[in-house]
């Protein structure tokens, strides 16, 4: 386990920075049901189960958070919780906790701070409520018919800009979790892998991700061969062979935020069975194109720009249609968050950015390889959180 | 890896079914996300990423699967996509999916087995487009803006019914992740539990549930001493002592499908620290009450019924304060899914059913208990999936 952790008196602040920032957003509450935005806003990291959780938090009073009664004691034990944030509102079997929360709702309108009148009224007036973007959407129909005329938005547009900038106690999470999931990497590369199955070597990286400090594993990507080319792969029954290569894509959670780390390897086996020029050109664009990008991270620099850095290069050496994804996605609470450094973002990176640099070069059918860091935009440029070789691990397997 | 698999043609036939359906229900088509309704229409288990993939299952016509390009290579081999039942329809990174889908549904209005004129007047006379019940809330957002003159639904409307009757085959794959779970529980009991974390044990059991057949783990609580008076407890740093109980509720997936079983330990330690009186009592009435639901179940029986089967003998024992949940949970491609067995759910059990029956008596800062079984409501009474002892597993630790 870290020695790190979030303080409780950030949730207060959280939660005051997410109600101010409501009525600029015509918005009238947020309902933020399971997932990272309650994580970040409470300190509550349970896991979605089809029975609602939601936590209700008008722009004025305080926040409710609405709960299956066998839940309580989990929910109960948040930070938020135990710091005396939020109030909590347990939901038995046969309640409707729609008919609930539609009551916290009612009961926060009559407080002094949103002086809105009548229910009805409110969303006409205030706009309307901001759901939490995972919700699923059993619950957000259900809650559409109950407030049949409220409008709905996202939650994200007031949480995500928030979330995409890391305090230095995430950041410190962050680079923990990927120091870890740095050292997988080096264990795999040393081990045995020829004759073993993907699914094989994916449960030792599982296994290896909690052992070097994960809470739990998330992914364990392993790509063998022709299955390199696929960028999702899903490991299969599929033996590793000597004289090919693997991406090995993996992550772990921490204390709720990611890792997320792609390293390629070629197994070259008893024989020495070394990697074709062709592959050792094509890591070599790729080596030079990750580089580049990292080099690149500034604060203001459009996130299509940077996405444009290594594309260019990938595509003036010939690769231009095998690099079919975009550069790389926001992490922290969620695996994948605000910001997408995709050609169509605009927008530039701030100073506590945290994301990753992932160019990939595929040949279907054939073989593949991407390389994926983690960074933080820092005050003074690119601040890594991973530390291990992005060079191709050529190794006995 | 299990030896049983659905056969591709059973896809062919769920799609038929699914679509037969949708005019009853005056739908103009299934809008179907990632999870579970999408792999039992296609086979295709893909995990939930931020970019969309969506089936797009018109009343009449063939379906389509939207998806991410980088996801085309997975999704491909899917069962339906490899016997040539749906059409894939790849999306770029800087595509606008929800574009897409809207001209499929377009494309779909023009075919002749769907006399319904323009697209706008279709939802009002086919009345609407059911979506995934899973479907997160920022896709049914775009969704209904980008068709706002649809009106939208829910999938399980059509599908639920269907999923809730398992085949044989489906019923060969839950009872396999059963007999697998059933080992990880004699196994966890028979090892070293007392000085080590409860999150310690549930790694273990993790890898257990892997390694006994699994494809990956699912949940795997241990709740020891006061924290088994939680039902959904998240393993913790508590270190397990001698003289008190662990409440274990494991389970994992087999090609999608899930094992969940619970057994109740009590560990002594070298002392002989043996269950006090009243936890042995409080034990024998909830062996006793889950016994009897046991051998209730049958065709025809209403949940609710099955559900005050174990609800009256425990509240006649003195302790219906302290069943604070519902009995059971229909369990397959979802861990939890139709039928539910609460009493707010009046429907009669059918064949080919399969769910759990899991009451628990939790006395709150003290201890708790629970037993959970899978059971297939079978043509001639019940049907076992679990075959490992319901006795509290008395153990050293």
């Amino acid at each position: 386990m870290s020695t790190h952790s979030i303080p409780a008196d950030r949730y207060a602040a959280r939660l005051a920075r997410a109600q101010e920032a409501l009525p600029q957003e015509d918005a009238y509450a947020l309902l933020i049901g399971v997932g990272a935005h309650l994580q970040w806003l409470t300190g509550y990291g349970a896991h979605e189960i089809p029975r609602i959780t939601l936590l209700v938090l008008p722009a004025g009073g305080r926040a409710t958070l609405v709960v299956p009664r066998l839940e309580l004691a989990a929910a109960q034990n948040c930070s938020a919780a135990q710091a005396g944030l939020i109030d909590l509102s347990p939901w038995e079997e046969t309640d409707d906790p729609f008919a609930l929360i539609a009551a916290e709702l009612e009961a926060s309108d009559s407080r002094p701070e949103i002086q809105i009148g009548a229910l009805g009224g409110a969303w006409g007036r205030l706009g309307g409520l901001l759901v939490s973007d995972r919700l699923w959407a059993v619950h957000l129909l259900r809650l559409q018919a109950a407030l049949p005329d409220a409008a709905f938005g996202l939650a994200s547009t007031v949480l995500s800009p928030m979330r995409a900038i890391k305090d230095a106690d995430e950041i410190e999470l962050l680079r923990t979790a990927a120091h870890a999931a740095d050292r997988v990497v080096e264990q795999i590369a040393a081990g045995r892998l020829i004759g073993r199955s993907e699914a094989d070597v994916s449960t030792e990286v599982r296994d290896r991700l909690v052992a070097e400090g994960h809470d739990e594993p998330a992914f364990a990507i392993v790509a063998s061969g022709p299955n390199a080319a696929s960028p999702h792969h899903e490991p299969s029954d599929r033996v590793i062979e000597a004289g090919e290569p693997i991406v090995l894509d993996i992550g772990g959670r921490l204390e709720g935020y990611y890792s997320d780390t792609t390293r390629t390897l070629w197994v070259t086996g008893e024989e020495g069975a070394r990697p074709s020029d062709e592959f050792t050109k094509l890591y070599e664009v790729l080596e030079s194109a990750q580089a580049a990008q990292r080099a690149a991270v500034r604060s203001g620099l459009a996130a299509a720009a940077l996405d444009a850095v290594g594309r260019q290069m990938i595509a003036q050496a010939g690769y231009g249609e095998n690099f079919i994804h975009r550069t790389g996605h926001g992490t922290g609470l969620d695996g994948h968050e605000d910001p997408y450094i995709v050609s169509s973002n605009p927008a530039p990176l701030a100073t506590g950015n945290v994301f990753s640099i992932e160019p990939g070069i595929y040949l279907e059918g054939r073989y593949g390889a991407r390389i994926e860091d983690l960074v933080v935009c820092g005050a003074d440029g690119v601040d890594e959180l991973n530390v291990s070789s992005r060079s191709l691990y050529v190794v006995r397997g």
